[in-house]
């Protein structure tokens, strides 16, 4: 029903142009994204539940619950305007009204988005200069330019495109994502910009968006930290003729289609997490309840002791049970299963089967799978997230963000 | 009304002997202690909240729930004995009997605990040829000795007396602990020994103690994880023949001296973290209610963004400002105020006053303290943490704990 494109990105959805530039707020890599919608596109939005709240998410947030069609996002990296006070939120909009000024469309039509340091006044001279040259720059092959420009500490760019075929033909879904540091669910540092040339409304998009990001991003964990500044904005903007009803047969097709990109998203975001040198995928199975098997992941991909053990290929099944056992949720450990990917190590009753030789194989790769059986009902949930290593710490004891 | 006494420890106390030897457990280092009170001593205790309790920890809770009085505890490093199944709950009940045989007393007045790797079988025969030879070895100085062998990556042992000022006369109060990794709150791999020579009735020594408890080894974290082994033990054996009562006006001067031991306890424990360099303490004040203030400073205490900025002397507030406003607890970031010990580096409104050169004097140093003041109320609470350095993940990726 859907393919990936090779080397995808937001641009390789019909319609959308983007760039990047250096703009002066970072010294030397670029820092000023650009992406453009030539036609007006419904937009949704999911936003951090960070009670601070950067700047810029409060102006974008506002746009969003309006309802109104946007035509383009301004995002900086290299400052996050947050704890920056109304003369911060003024900055945002100044930018904001500047660009759609330069872009000749309404103020309103422009989302503005920010990452980096807390807390410093955002140079807007230098912003402005920046919207000057980057207008100027839009392309419809800029998306791979954009993903680089929106990077923090994150090592890599990160952009997939998807095709989907649906009943009346062919639609594109593309996405840019950044992440790395302070990567916790309900939206971490972790900006996500995707568009599609499906025509969805409004209400619709928002559900398929909000849904999409409950099952991909909010399962991400690289710190446990949330951070002032995410946002996941997803833009249609129809140029296919394409439509997608909440009654017609395309909409499951669609939400899967976008629910595989979100969870290419996470999980490419986990596995360059600061210091990364492993993707963790965590599958907690036969719980209760969707919501046990979900405080159990989660309290898994965020203890430094499952993910150090993990870090020196260490076969560490006691430090598993014991972090289901402290999460709060009722499990009764003598019915837990424990396998590093297909090797169980531990059967219920406390039967170790556990062969060092085996589990140290699965356990160097760069991908690892730990499976936790409750045997307590039928519920499950999935997390993704990444080992800890010395270079988080190095990262994170000298880096300001 | 109270006083430290120099290098005390448990043994400081009247009527208390204590050992510790090597019995094969570890390769090298002690790993059995033993604690005798030489008359019955009203015991209380708390223990861990992790579902999964490892096998002596509920030996222990049995005997503490019945309220029989006890005269021993015996204690191993190397080994938890946990998720052993049935059979470690035999080893642990036999290892009781055991010592309870040597020792010439009912089995039912001996405590067992361990710290150490979890889900292998313990090796009792070790464990009762260590008993034949510590049980010889009870001496009124043994408290320093039973600090060492109850270490696990400990690098201090950890003892603490006080001596207390009543109304009737003086009473002593005398502790060994271990702690490390895996601490946090609600009992981590955290073991506490207490001993009195003060009367106390069953009901007003657990009341005395898990309010103590609550207010100090409930405050500590270093990763976030809770173990499977945890517990504090409080003995009050008589032979001051000093009684307190719950009407009587000594209780409240013994409950402060108590709470002054266990929070030095806690602070030891910190300080002592997992590659930790510096102890940093936490204070929330000015919150609506208690439950806000401590689920903020418990939310700073674990953050890995916090931890890593204070290891790396980097007075990063807007990581502070940030992590509270992630905790869920609904503050208004306008009104907070941040402090680095007495240099305030961000007032009310976002108004930064932060001087690098004077907070890099503060933060270098071996004790930080953290002043995040809401203006939201008149409710407070502190916690103590340590910083997070690439030692931690040095250990715990390859000590399988």
């Amino acid at each position: 029903m859907f393919d990936f494109i090779e080397n995808g990105s937001i641009t390789s959805v019909n319609g959308f142009k983007a760039a990047g530039i250096h703009c002066g707020l970072k010294k030397k890599k670029t820092d000023l994204a650009l992406i453009v919608s030539e036609s007006p596109a419904t937009a949704a939005g999911t936003f951090t539940l960070n009670k601070v709240v950067a700047a810029p998410l409060q102006v974008s947030k506002k746009i969003i619950a309006n309802g109104n069609d946007v035509k383009a996002v301004l995002v900086n990296s290299g400052n996050a305007n947050a704890c920056t006070g109304p003369e911060g939120y003024q900055d945002a909009l100044d930018t904001q009204s500047y660009c759609a000024g330069k872009l000749g469309i309404a103020q309103e039509e422009v989302l503005v988005s920010s990452t980096g340091v807390i807390g410093v006044k955002i140079d807007v001279d230098k912003l402005k200069s920046g919207i000057d040259s980057i207008t100027e720059k839009l392309s419809v092959n800029g998306g791979s330019e954009a993903a680089e420009a929106i990077m923090t500490t994150d090592l890599k760019p990160k952009q997939f495109a998807i095709k989907v075929k649906l009943s009346q033909g062919e639609i594109t879904i593309g996405s840019i994502c950044k992440g790395s540091g302070m990567i916790m669910p309900n939206m971490a540092t972790m900006l996500a910009f995707i568009g599609t040339d499906a025509k969805i409304e409004k209400e619709l998009l928002q559900k398929l968006l909000s849904k999409a990001v409950n099952n991909s991003f909010n399962k991400v964990s690289v710190d446990g930290d949330t951070s002032t500044n995410d946002m996941v904005i997803l833009m249609a903007n129809g140029t296919s003729e394409i439509e997608i009803t909440e009654m017609g047969n395309d909409t499951e097709i669609f939400y899967n289609a976008l629910l595989e990109l979100t969870k290419n998203m996470a999980k490419a975001i986990a596995a360059d997490g600061e210091g990364a040198t492993k993707l963790i995928t965590i599958n907690v199975t036969k719980a209760k309840t969707e919501e046990d098997a979900n405080i159990i992941a989660k309290a898994l991909a965020n203890s430094p002791l499952v993910k150090t053990a993990i870090h020196g290929s260490d076969a560490n099944w006691g430090r598993i049970i014991s972090t289901a056992g402290a999460s709060g949720v009722d499990i009764d450990p003598a019915k837990v299963q424990i396998a590093f990917g297909d090797h169980v190590v531990l059967e219920p009753g406390y039967k170790v089967t556990l062969d060092e030789e085996i589990a140290k194989e699965i356990l160097v790769k760069d991908e690892v799978t730990i499976n936790l059986v409750l045997n307590d009902g039928e519920a499950a949930s999935t997390w993704w997230t990444c080992d800890f290593s010395t270079d988080y710490i190095k990262i994170n004891a000298s880096y300001r963000s």
